[in-house]
């Protein structure tokens, strides 16, 4: 098919994706590679072609925060991968010491139009759509904090593998700063740890350190810092055992309603979204947390 | 706004309520009230203004049954607190002793007319709506016995501590009696506990005692009996921590499916549990467990 | 009614079963009936009329593989008891050593017509349907191991108990084969562990030990393999103590969403079934596996 020989096609990839993926409708992706030619690569990944599996280092400094760039580069990275039928498995985690990845980037929804924040918001979308329904086994190294957007990369993932360090934690914050998750990041923690335990958690926005997260099934197995990627190698190789198209069908089966959920609602949910962080009260709840954040480091 | 305004005015508050209420379409709130001017007042409610939290005690003797009066007067009192902007939390318990509430009034489905049936049902729709979708913090402290329509009560609480105390029981126990829980009983069960673990409780209508509930997470915290209260009174502060629009939100959007179920489905609902309570054979089966009652009583 | 009057005349039964069963449209019990007549029963039914209760033993050796001709039978014998207000309650269990059922008998999918293939599938489905909506009390006695459409048969039961043998395994291990769960599987399953636990069991085709199904709640109990059975009619008796109008209307309340999405979709799910199974890809799958078990055996 012309698609996978344009594909193989290295030079015709980057056009290939500025025509397929959805952030580039206003042009974005080009304006980023150019961007990103002049600046480090805030992803990085390392593909073993014999093992069929990559690995996808964040690397965005401090804290691997999800910015439009980020999430562009993040995006253009799974389609690359996801196209190349030997890439049978991925494992996502973080070059940051001590952070997983710290969630969307607050910068991108303070102060912005309302244009900015939905082709923000389209890009969020984007990241969790591609990731939820990956055809590849994807298995998150979770080898330190994790909260709100950081949290719910690692739930898209088949299997959570996360560094036993109790400074670390991992859950979906939001209401902490009076903002509120998306249903389809609600949706996504119901169907890994059961309506209760979301309900809760989500009204508190509270965030688990590992052995609690281990305890209500938020991850699925915790190790020593250090071993956390060697044991999301160890996994893989068991996931890797079983044939791709059943394996495949089979999470689709379990994920598509979800994916329909947004799929079929998504400029809806952008405009929802967005009208809810322009208001003048989430604004100014914003300020007083980048505040306070602005502050601690101080 | 005039609404507003009129709640202020504490006189036109009953006027409001009584055209507001749906369980006035036939004059009953009004009835109720008359009524209620000459008895006791089946609940106590202390607002504590400073702190935003409303303790309501339920003291109708012996049992807390809920009768048709005793789901007015609660929806009555509901509506009050949820109007009032300056209450963020609402605390339930029990002023009698041993029993937070017996469940529904057998009384009102026994012997009686479709007519009467179906307006005592629809005041139970009316409870469980006002407090599954209720924009307080609702805290239930369970310092008693809940079986049935008082297990449902505990359930659309948003956090339930029960005092420790063995004897104690709670559970949805219609089946035992020969009757069928509403679906929107099953549907909140579900929403805290899971399907699997409803399927078994609802057939067999199983109690559990306070240990078995914490443990299938039917109730979310055991303490000694002296303590229900006060723990209710710190959990609140943590919950009173977080942003109340954030987790208005999040509550609504975890509950909302569940409500719409009833919301458009209410008259056929009561339709349905109407033809089946006052069917022969369902009122021979509750003749029979009243029997029982009275000579245990006896 | 004419219906229940046919049913006491035992010679008019199989005359109008043949009429009722989905299984019949092609003539089909006619035929197995014939051929039962020259060979040994698959299934064993012995009902206790004093208790209400039937117990069925599976005897298909080696394995009671779900065959054509095995899930007729099964279906023949589960309408009967259906049908029979007396019978209350159905055990079933394995009379084969070691094995409850080691699931769909794989040589009625390989190399066979479209039409057969379909043939197949629907009395699959029509096995579930008859289990999953029994009006009966069923309890799963789980004598040996349970693979694949060994434990969708038990995951249908209202109660499941197991031999505490650790060498005896359960889960619905499809993808291990190449194939994949029907929809209607993982919604059984869903149903009783939860959306997670069977999105990483159905993606691995996980087989637990009994120690671990009950962990994750796939069995209800464990006792030694001798206690099985009795264990299974002591737990009768409790559920015998409910009244079966209102635990079989609350047991459709649990189950109808489910069985609907199946009944509405019955040949478009056979449709899709039988296209996957007749792939190239999949036969061939089939055909190592079969040589693998061939060589085993050898």
């Amino acid at each position: 098919m012309a698609l996978r020989a344009a594909v193989r096609n290295k030079s015709a990839l980057s056009a290939l994706l500025s025509q397929l993926s959805p952030c580039s409708s206003h042009g974005r992706v080009c304006v980023t590679q150019r961007r990103n030619n002049s600046t480090s690569p805030k992803i990085k990944v390392d593909f073993d072609q014999s093992a069929g599996v990559a690995v996808m280092r964040l690397q965005s400094p401090p804290v691997n925060s999800l910015s439009l760039d980020f999430l562009t580069e993040l995006c253009i990275n799974l389609e690359k991968l996801e196209m190349d039928k030997s890439c049978r498995g991925l494992i996502i985690t973080s070059s940051q010491p001590k952070v997983f990845s710290a969630g969307l980037d607050i910068m991108e929804m303070y102060g912005k139009s309302p244009e900015s924040c939905g082709e923000f918001l389209r890009a969020v979308q984007e990241m969790w759509l591609k990731l939820y329904s990956s055809n590849m086994i994807t298995i998150a190294a979770i080898n330190g904090s994790s909260p709100a957007g950081g949290c719910l990369m690692s739930l898209t993932c088949d299997y959570r593998i996360m560094a036993d360090n109790p400074r670390y934690s991992i859950g979906l914050n939001e209401t902490q700063l009076g903002i509120v998750a998306p249903f389809w990041f609600k949706d996504t923690m119901v169907n890994t740890v059961g309506h209760r335990t979301t309900e809760m958690a989500l009204e508190l926005g509270l965030l688990y350190n590992p052995s609690e997260a281990l305890k209500i099934s938020l991850v699925d197995k915790l190790v020593p810092e250090d071993q956390v990627l060697t044991t999301a190698t160890q996994t893989m190789t068991k996931w890797l055992a079983i044939p791709d198209h059943a394996r495949q069908i089979t999470k689709s089966m379990m994920r598509k309603p979800t994916i329909d959920k947004l799929t079929s609602n998504r400029e809806a949910d952008i405009q929802n979204l967005v009208s809810f962080i322009t208001k003048d009260s989430i604004q100014k709840s914003l300020r007083v947390y980048l505040e306070m954040i602005k502050k601690r480091k101080g």
